[in-house]
């Protein structure tokens, strides 16, 4: 089996280096703190150098692209591959690819969906992209961390780029969730009695992300059976019971200002998906 | 049966009116714009007050709650119940019924889940606030609304407030779903290609839904799995995509900007479901 090297044993990492040592690579670790291994059946490296020179594939796992490239030997690299495993942006990624490629490094970029406890199990998603012979050489090791893994293409930053389209809709949904709840506690609902409503309210999602696709695919954003300005109706209630709460209007008053310039540009018989144009 | 009167005809007005008419309920109908009652098997009367004379039970449906007091006549509404299913905010529902308690007319405050087509259908959701023995009296006529049928309490705004939480999370939402495809777009990811994800990445809305009622209830917000802290970084990475392509930031900026407010006031640690907490 192919050693295996991970930098970076946060919770994540050391998930990495235990579905890795589970299928039977031999696993060198390092982290800057030490201790993090005493429970996992690896080699602890002295150094991040040392770590990366017991293996042709070094997979990093730290906090952000900083960390990365402070923990990073690029003289020991040179040569062998390295998978960025770490949460970043398109730009970081690709940066990092230069650098990558500027030092004689293979390079992938890297996005993990699900949480440590998913990794090397069957429904572990990993996503993929830069170089494609890289991909192809260490993709059978590479499978010890989940049952999905998908290569999006070899721009570098593309697996941060659905990365980042994900935690937009991700993060944008959770605050309104959160933000639902804090409504609904200022107009003396019970956490418990608005919580299956506002599943149903989210639960309209899936539909809607595919007609958002069919439209944006199209190029074509017929108002059919809701407008941009119902929408904005529809938000000026909200925001009406928002403000008479008192509460942080910020989130939808910006979603709702969008909608504004939308209906200002001459769309608003248009569906809402028409802000999704590009 | 009892005959009811439908106030505004348009789509979801209609579909009200087919449905009193379906069940039998001998039906009056008046809109502001006539014609609109062509194919419906009701009596179309001249006026909003000669509507409202023919029933004891007037249900009213249209734009806003400002065309509601333009269309209602006091005078003859007086000894009558009313059941306004006009989509508005808590505050106007509270000054509806004020109005209407003022008048001597019975009042509930009704909100609509689904669309037109659904109404008259088993799956059809209606929910209800205001005077109980109203519901109570005239429970078995709305039944012909729709299969499910609640009542919320004898707040008229109780209803107003689940549809303002419901639409706060449903808006949010999907503003954050427009602004994926977006970003994807701008990153030439096609919007077929990350449809998917955008549904995996709303997919975990649900469990998360439980987990905000939960420490809402509990009043703790334990960071055990995720924290705010965590959080910020995650959305920084999206932010810095965003920019990086030149988009409009403001709703996750708003977003990330309450996240900050919570870490400056000591919640770092804690749970991105913070933000929920009264």
């Amino acid at each position: 089996m192919i050693p295996v090297t991970v930098l970076g044993l946060g919770p994540m990492g050391r998930a990495l280096a235990a579905a890795f040592a589970a299928a039977g690579h031999p696993t060198t670790v390092w982290n800057r703190t030490p201790g993090k291994a005493y429970d996992l059946d690896v080699t602890v490296a002295e150094s991040a150098a040392g770590a990366i020179a017991a293996s042709p594939l070094t997979v990093v796992s730290v906090l952000d692209y900083r960390a990365v490239r402070s923990v990073l030997d690029a003289g020991t690299l040179k040569g062998r591959t390295l998978v960025n495993l770490t949460g970043g942006s398109p730009r970081q990624a690709r940066e990092t690819a230069e650098w990558a490629a500027a030092h004689g490094i293979g390079y992938l970029d890297g996005l993990i969906m699900g949480a440590p406890a998913a990794i090397g199990g069957p429904d572990a998603t990993l996503l993929f992209s830069g170089q494609e012979d890289a991909y192809l050489a260490h993709r059978p090791t590479l499978a010890a961390l989940g049952g999905n893994a998908a290569y999006l293409g070899a721009d570098p930053g593309r697996a941060a780029g659905f990365d980042a389209a994900m935690l937009d809709a991700f993060w944008t949904s959770l605050s309104g969730v959160v933000h639902a709840f804090r409504l609904a506690a200022a107009e003396n609902i019970a956490a418990a009695d608005i919580a299956g409503y506002v599943k149903v309210a989210t639960g309209l999602l899936p539909d809607l992300i595919d007609v958002v696709a069919e439209h944006v695919t199209a190029g074509h954003y017929p108002g059919d059976e809701s407008t941009m300005l119902s929408a904005a109706a529809s938000m000026d209630h909200v925001l009406d019971a928002v403000r008479a709460n008192d509460l942080d209007d910020g989130v939808l008053s910006s979603a709702r200002a969008a909608v504004q310039r939308a209906i200002d540009a001459g769309h608003g018989p248009a569906a809402f998906t028409r802000l999704a144009a590009p």
